[in-house]
C-alpha cells in the first residue's frame, strides 16, 4: 500500500501486472506458471461462478466432474485435436516417490512407471467423450447437457497472471444432441449467454463473432466467440463455444437409436470461460488508482470508513451505523465496516480505491452533528454529502449507476475503436497508431491471414456474428470477400 | 431400472457398489483409480458444498485457490509428511507430446523433461506454507484463515466408489495464528463444525475424537476426527483437523514479528473433507430399495407423478399441479414434476425410490375427484391420502421429520452399537459377531496398536472427544490405561 501504481500510459503492462498483485488479487507461485489466486481475487471469481453457474442450470445444464487425467491414447484418438493439444501437456509418468539410496533425499522411483503415460486435462473432451459413449443409447437420452467446473493445465511458454498461467480455472460444457441443428442451435445460445453474461455482469461490451478455420478450436468445425476491447487497444477473446460436428461421436464410437430405430452418431458442442475473464475484467475498467469493479461482481459492494479520534467516538459511529449495516444487508448489498484502529482514513481510502471497492462512505463527528454522510463512487472519484435518511436510496441509485456507467464508458471506447479500412496501407497506420479493431476485407485464405499476422502480429479476431455482411475486396489482394472481418492485436 | 439390488444382507458391498451405480451417483472412468461424479451425485456434492462453505465463511474463513502442482523439493521439507505422502503420488516428468519418429503414434517427448519434477497435490499444505511465508510478517496478518476447494491425488492401490479413489474432490483449510492455544482452538473448532454438519446435515452422527499417533496426519502434532459408523458395523472417518504445531511453519520459514517486535514462528492448523462424505452418506441410510436422502441434502425433495391416460388427462393434472408446484419453489422446495410420456408410474416410483427422492407425491383422475394426493414418504416407505388443502403443510412437516427420522434411527443404531469390553477375547467375540465400536482400554503403546490391528484388523479411530475419562488397565498387556478408547473395523 502506498506504493503508487505505474500510471496505464507509462506501461500498460506493468501497470496490470502491478494492479492485480497490489489489489491483492492473484500472485506467482514457487511453480513455474502457476498462479496463487488470493482471496480478494478468488471473491470475484466466485461471484463470477455463481451466476454463470445460475444461467447454466436455467438454460437446463448439470455439473457434473470427470478425471483430472487423460489417458494418452484417448488424447490421440480424434487427429486435429491431439495436434493442438500435445505440445503443451504436463504429462504423469510415475506413481510414486522413494528415498534415493545415496541418501541425496526423495526421488521418482523408477519400478513405478505408468505402462500408460496421463496427460492432466487441457481440455476434457477426450475423457468425456468416452464416458458419454456409456451413457447415451437412445434419442431418449438425448439432449445430454453437461457442465463441468475444472482446473486444466496447458503448460504456456510465456504466461501473465489471469490472462496466462499453465494451470487455469474454467468450466468447460459438453452436450450431445439429436441433430445438427440442434447442436449448432445450442453452441450459438452459449455464444449469446457468455455475451450477456460480459455485458450485464462484467460490464464488458463483447463482440459476438465466428473464428476463421486458423483460429478454431483443435477438433471443432464451427468456434463461435465473444471478443472484448482492452484499454490498450487490444483485444481479449473472452470466452468460446464450438460447434464440434460428429468428429468425437465418431473418435469415440458414440452412436444413439433415433426413433425410427436406426443408430447414428450424435452432434456435439463444448464451450468454456476461464478465470482469464478476470484479467479482462481488470482491464476493461481499471484506472491509474487502482481496480474499478462493476457492482454485480463486487465482493464488498459499500465499504464505510469511520473518522474518529478515540474509542469513544469510535463507539458513537459504530452505533449509528449498526442499523444502516443490517438494513444494506438485508437488501442484499455488501457492507464492510472498517472499524480497524491499526490504520488511518486515508490509508483506508487508498486501499479501498486500490481494490475497487463500488462505493465508501466516510462518516466522522461533523457528520454526526449534520445528520449525513460522505459518499464517494469509485468509477468517477467523486464524492457528495448525502442527508442520513436518503443515504440507502443513493447507495441503491449508485450501485445500478455506476453498473451503467462503467459499461457506457467501455463501450464508448471500444465503438470508437472499430476502424474501418479500404487499404492495408491505412490498415498499418491505423493499427499501430490508433489500435483496436480494424474492420476490412479478406479474400478467406490462410495465405493473406499469416501474411496480415506475420507483417503486422495483428489475428483475425472474428467474423462478427450480427449485423449485415457486406461484400467486397480483400485490402491485401484485391480477392471478392464476402464480408468484413475484425482484425487486431490480442491477447 | 427394475433390475433389483443385492440385499444389503447378502453382500454390502456390492449393495453399495450397485446403488451407487445404479442411482447414477458415480461410475468408475477409463482411467485407472479415478471416478466420474455423474449429475446425479454431483448435485448432492454440490449440496453439501454450499453448506460448509457458508458456514467456513460465517467462521471467518476465505476462499482461495493455489497450484495443482507440488515441486517434489517442498514435499521433502517437512520429514514426517514426505515419508506419509511420498508412496502414493502422481509424479510429472515432462511438459510436452510429440509423434514417434516410427509414425506409431504419439510419445512422450523426451527433450521435454522438466528439471524439477512436480506432484499433483496429495494435500497442500507444502505450496500453501511457501505462499504463506509472503502473507505473514507481522501479528497483524494473523489470524490466517483460508480454505480451498480443490482436486487432489493419492495412488491408491484398492479403490471404491467415493470411499477410496485417486482423484477426489475436497476442501482443504489452512490456518496460521499467533499463539499455540489460538491455533488449538482453531482446530477444535473445526471438528466441531463438521461434526455438526455431519449430524444436522447428512442426518450422520459421529463421534468426536483424537487419532492415536499412528493414526495422526503426516506432520500434525494432533489429529482430531469425527468417526461415523455404517450399517454393516464398520467406522468411517467423514472429517479430520489437525494441529500442526509449528512444523510448517519451521520447514518453511514462516516468522511473524509480535506486538513486541520479536520474531517467533506461527501456529498452524489443517483440516479437511472429501468427497469420500457421500459414500458416508449413501451407506448411512440407504435400504434395499435404493438410496435414501436427508432432505436437507436432497437435489429434489418432493416428486410429483401424474397418473394419467391420455394427454388430455395429463393436462387437466397439470393445471391443477402448476400453482402447487410453484407455492412449494416459493417456500424454497425443490420439486419435480415428472410429466415424461415415455415411462410408466410404476417405473417412476421405482426411479425416484431408488434415487432417494423424500416425499413423492401421485395425482391421478380420482385424486382430483376427491380432492386428495398419494403421499409418500421414502425413509419408512409409508403412504398416505392427504386432502389438497393440506398438502403444503403436510409436506412441510415431512421434510422436517424424514430428516429428524433418519437420524435417529441412524443413532439409534450407532448407540446400540458401542460395546464395552474388558477382556480382548470379549473384544474379539464382540468384533466379529456384533461389528460397531468397541470401547475398551488400551496402554498406550503402538505395539499393543498394532498387535491389535494385526490379529483382528480392528484399529483405533478415536479416543473420544467427550465425555468422562474413566482409567482402567488395558484388555491386551494389563498396563494401565487412562482411558477407554473406540476401536472399530474402519472404510
Amino acid at each position: 500500500m502506498g506504493k503508487r501504481l505505474t500510471k496505464r500510459s507509462e506501461d500498460y503492462s506493468k501497470w496490470y501486472n502491478e494492479l492485480v498483485v497490489e489489489a491483492n488479487l492473484a500472485e506467482n507461485s514457487g511453480v513455474r506458471g502457476c498462479m496463487v489466486i488470493k482471496p480478494y481475487g478468488y471473491a470475484i471469481w466466485e461471484k463470477m461462478q455463481a451466476e454463470l453457474d445460475s444461467e447454466f442450470k436455467e438454460t437446463g445444464h448439470e455439473n457434473a466432474y470427470f478425471p483430472l487425467f487423460i489417458p494418452k491414447s484417448y488424447l490421440s484418438k480424434e487427429a486435429s485435436h491431439v495436434a493442438g493439444f500435445a505440445k503443451e501437456c504436463a504429462v504423469v509418468t510415475h506413481y510414486r516417490l522413494k528415498n534415493a539410496e545415496d541418501g541425496s533425499g526423495i526421488i521418482v522411483d523408477p519400478d513405478a512407471k505408468l505402462e500408460e503415460e496421463l496427460i492432466v486435462r487441457p481440455t476434457s473432451e477426450t475423457i468425456i467423450w468416452d464416458t458419454f459413449r456409456r451413457w447415451i443409447q437412445s434419442y431418449r437420452d438425448l439432449p445430454l447437457l453437461i457442465n463441468q467446473w475444472a482446473n486444466v493445465v496447458r503448460w504456456e511458454m510465456r504466461t501473465r497472471l489471469f490472462l496466462r498461467t499453465a494451470e487455469f480455472l474454467w468450466q468447460e460444457g459438453h452436450t450431445a444432441h439429436a441433430t445438427e441443428p440442434e447442436a449448432i442451435e445450442e453452441a450459438e445460445k452459449i455464444m449469446h449467454l457468455y455475451a450477456n453474461f460480459a455485458e450485464d455482469h462484467m460490464a464488458m461490451p463483447v463482440i459476438r463473432g465466428i473464428k476463421t478455420e486458423s483460429e478454431r478450436f483443435a477438433g471443432a468445425i464451427e468456434t463461435y466467440c465473444i471478443e472484448a476491447l482492452m484499454q490498450d487497444g487490444k483485444a481479449l477473446q473472452a470466452g468460446t463455444s464450438h460447434f464440434l460436428g460428429q468428429n468425437f461421436a465418431k473418435a469415440f464410437d458414440v452412436k444413439f437409436a433415433t426413433k425410427e430405430g436406426k443408430q447414428e452418431y450424435v452432434w456435439a458442442t463444448s464451450w468454456g470461460a476461464s478465470t482469464r475473464l478476470m484479467g479482462a475484467l481488470i482491464m476493461t475498467h481499471s484506472d491509474d488508482n487502482g481496480l474499478v469493479l462493476p457492482p454485480k461482481l463486487a465482493p464488498i459492494q459499500v465499504v464505510i470508513v469511520p473518522i474518529y479520534k478515540g474509542i469513544e467516538q469510535l463507539e458513537v459511529i459504530a452505533d449509528k451505523i449498526d442499523p444502516l449495516v443490517k438494513e444494506l444487508r438485508k437488501k442484499g448489498i455488501s457492507v464492510k465496516f472498517d472499524d480497524r484502529d491499526t490504520h488511518k482514513p486515508g490509508f483506508k481510502f487508498n486501499e479501498y480505491e486500490l481494490k475497487g471497492v463500488p462505493v465508501r462512505l466516510a462518516v466522522g463527528q461533523r457528520d454526526l452533528e449534520n445528520g449525513t454522510y460522505e459518499v464517494a463512487r469509485r468509477d468517477t472519484l467523486t464524492k457528495e454529502v448525502v442527508p442520513m435518511d436518503e443515504v440507502v436510496a443513493k447507495i441503491e441509485f449508485l450501485l445500478e449507476d455506476i453498473q451503467k456507467n462503467i459499461f457506457k464508458k467501455a463501450l464508448d471506447y471500444r465503438d470508437t475503436h472499430i476502424t474501418e479500412v479500404n487499404s492495408y496501407d491505412e490498415f498499418k497506420v491505423q493499427l499501430e497508431e490508433k489500435g483496436g479493431f480494424i474492420s476490412a476485407h479478406w479474400d478467406g485464405s490462410l495465405e493473406t491471414e499469416n501474411k496480415i499476422k506475420d507483417e503486422t502480429k495483428a489475428t483475425i479476431r472474428c467474423v462478427p456474428f450480427e449485423g449485415e455482411k457486406q461484400s467486397g475486396q480483400c485490402m491485401v489482394t484485391g480477392k471478392p470477400s464476402q464480408a468484413r472481418v475484425l482484425f487486431a492485436k490480442a491477447y
